[in-house]
């Protein structure tokens, strides 16, 4: 079992990774303070998993709530009903919220953990690829807002966070391809070594083969529990994470939630940035067309739909929290992949050049 | 004017109290670090004092979002639009929120505050007693389910806290009264002395005396400040500031929000946490005559509604955020006025007893 420290001060959690986590042992159950837990998860994951949770939970009580399943429903309406689920079952400050599931899940009960009675303890057991190495880590939990997404949320540490990788056996294909890319992105970010790494698993990833599952999620949190630990609440570094997010909102915002997955829209997302980061002379067109060759080979879309226009990225994007008084801020490649800082003054002229570009879908 | 420091650490900040602060300088702008401001209010408070905040805030954008009056309005539902409202005029994490109004204003805004965006800075101008003296410091934002009261909310500290006593001349007297619960409160868990000045002022205190209610706000807000200083995330120590709370949400969860101010529900409360403390030996009969006759120079009931049976209290009681795994906790007096602490295993007979005394309105 891999074990890597997210070092937060008094917020500091582990993230244990392993083949057959859910299967042996009581792991879950050892952060188990109180003596009631709450499950959130959905039907599908539930099917599959929630016998593993429930036997590593002997010795305490745990109520199960299922949310309805996909981004369309990470919603304040799904948020009050987890609260009056809590409520109607008598639970208080001493229960532990446990998030089984993916992305959605686990911000959904996340949010609920941080605003139930102003916070309660809370788990994540990602199992989804994508939620093994990016949203489970790093505390950032919300909803979305039918103006935008993740509007409604917290910074909120978890207790700790439990992937096994046996649950991403039952994952589909796209879903696979969507948690490539923040693995992709996680490399271009912060690390040209474990970009080439992936860039040579990219087949075997895509078969599923465990060694490199397991190599590729642990440098994955490494990476972004190194980035967290300097940034907890994304006053600074942190907003690299958002590298190829600002172009993915936007997309996401203007096909409806639901529509594209989160990965798929960030891979389109990391081509754009690059393709800007390339027109600025921010990087080599090589560097570009490296990444939207792997983002390619991940599975994942390389350019944006043709149902969201130029003008309507641009104004998506002006709403987008990344926004600040001085404009619009990217996340850029600085020099060459590895490296990326925030520009705060990319000429609208040459925006408009990566969306046209990144907007044809065919390329 | 007054200056009182909340002592937390990076989240420290300050309350200024005065008469006036509203008419003169321009300290709420000194306190605005973005360019954009939003204030949240209701209609009632906005026709009386939004003008002077706008005066305050001359060199900043101001939007105003007014919410409907009432506890039954802070809700999910009102979250929701004040979100969309930020959302739609574009707002970014530089705003700063100003709430304007009452408790129920500031619970509110101040939890749109701590989740638009996952956090923006706010501002507090209480401009009700009870949310001068109480919900105004020490950082608990929260909106009711309505299977209980404040069951979704965040502790956010706010920049700062603007106490214009001023504003206290267009307060109802029903809504004094519910300020001076909370006042009579302070006293009763932590100093003596304040409470001998309130017993004493009381009267001046119902005439809006301004140098009465210069006093025994200065004095609440100083006993908050330390208690909140020494556990802001109530942990230990806050949970005292519950003083003939559990009684009080109780009555209002039976009552339904709105029908009883939460002052007046406090107020009650205290009597039976009193006669509770009292029959339990932790206090003298004349301690707990004291609060009741306090209490009723107040202008409060110092009994409960007789539409909520002691079945009912005792259930919603079992709800309320204060129970943990070892049963209901009360606080109550430690050997008389001016202490208390907080008591697990009160038994069930003396709970009764308690609540069917303080269930007769016309004692």
């Amino acid at each position: 079992m891999e074990n890597i420290r997210v070092d937060l001060g008094a917020n500091s959690y582990d993230i244990c990774i392993g083949s057959g986590l859910l299967r042996t042992g009581n792991m879950l159950l050892e952060k188990i303070q109180g003596r009631r837990v709450f499950v959130v998860s959905n039907q599908v994951v539930a099917d599959h998993y929630l016998d593993r949770v429930r036997q590593q939970l002997k010795g305490v009580d745990v109520d199960v709530h299922l949310m309805p399943d996909g981004e369309q429903f990470k919603t304040l309406q799904t948020l009050e009903a987890i609260i009056g689920d809590l409520l109607a079952k008598g639970h208080n400050r001493s229960t532990t919220i446990v998030a089984l599931g993916g992305g959605v899940v686990g911000d959904t009960a996340g949010y609920a953990a941080a605003t139930y009675q102003r916070g309660v303890p809370f788990i994540q057991v990602p199992t989804t690829l994508l939620s093994q190495v990016d949203s489970s880590v790093g505390g950032k939990t919300a909803v979305n807002h039918e103006l935008g997404k993740n509007m409604i949320g917290a910074f909120y540490q978890p207790k700790g966070v439990y992937i096994d990788t046996d649950t991403l056996l039952t994952l589909p294909e796209r879903e696979l391809s969507a948690g490539l890319a923040e693995i992709i992105k996680h490399g271009v970010l912060a690390d040209s070594e474990y970009f080439d790494l992936i860039e040579k698993d990219i087949g075997q990833l895509r078969q599923k083969d465990e060694g490199a599952l397991i190599s590729a999620i642990k440098g994955s949190c490494q990476i972004k529990a190194s980035v967290v630990a300097e940034d907890e609440r994304e006053s600074g570094k942190r907003a690299l994470l958002n590298f190829g997010h600002t172009f993915a909102h936007a997309i996401e915002t203007g096909m409806g939630y639901g529509q594209w997955l989160h990965g798929e829209a960030v891979g389109a997302g990391m081509v754009m940035a690059a393709d800007l980061s390339a027109r600025l002379g921010r990087c080599s067109l090589d560097d570009s067309q490296r990444i939207k060759a792997l983002v390619k080979s991940a599975g994942l879309p390389i350019a944006g739909p043709a149902e969201v226009s130029t003008e309507a990225m641009l104004a998506f994007m002006a709403k987008d929290k990344k926004a600040t008084d001085e404009g619009l801020r990217f996340v850029l490649i600085a020099g060459g992949i590895g490296k990326t800082d925030i520009v705060q003054d990319v000429p609208v002229s040459v925006l408009r050049q990566t969306l046209t570009a990144g907007l044809r879908l065919c390329e």
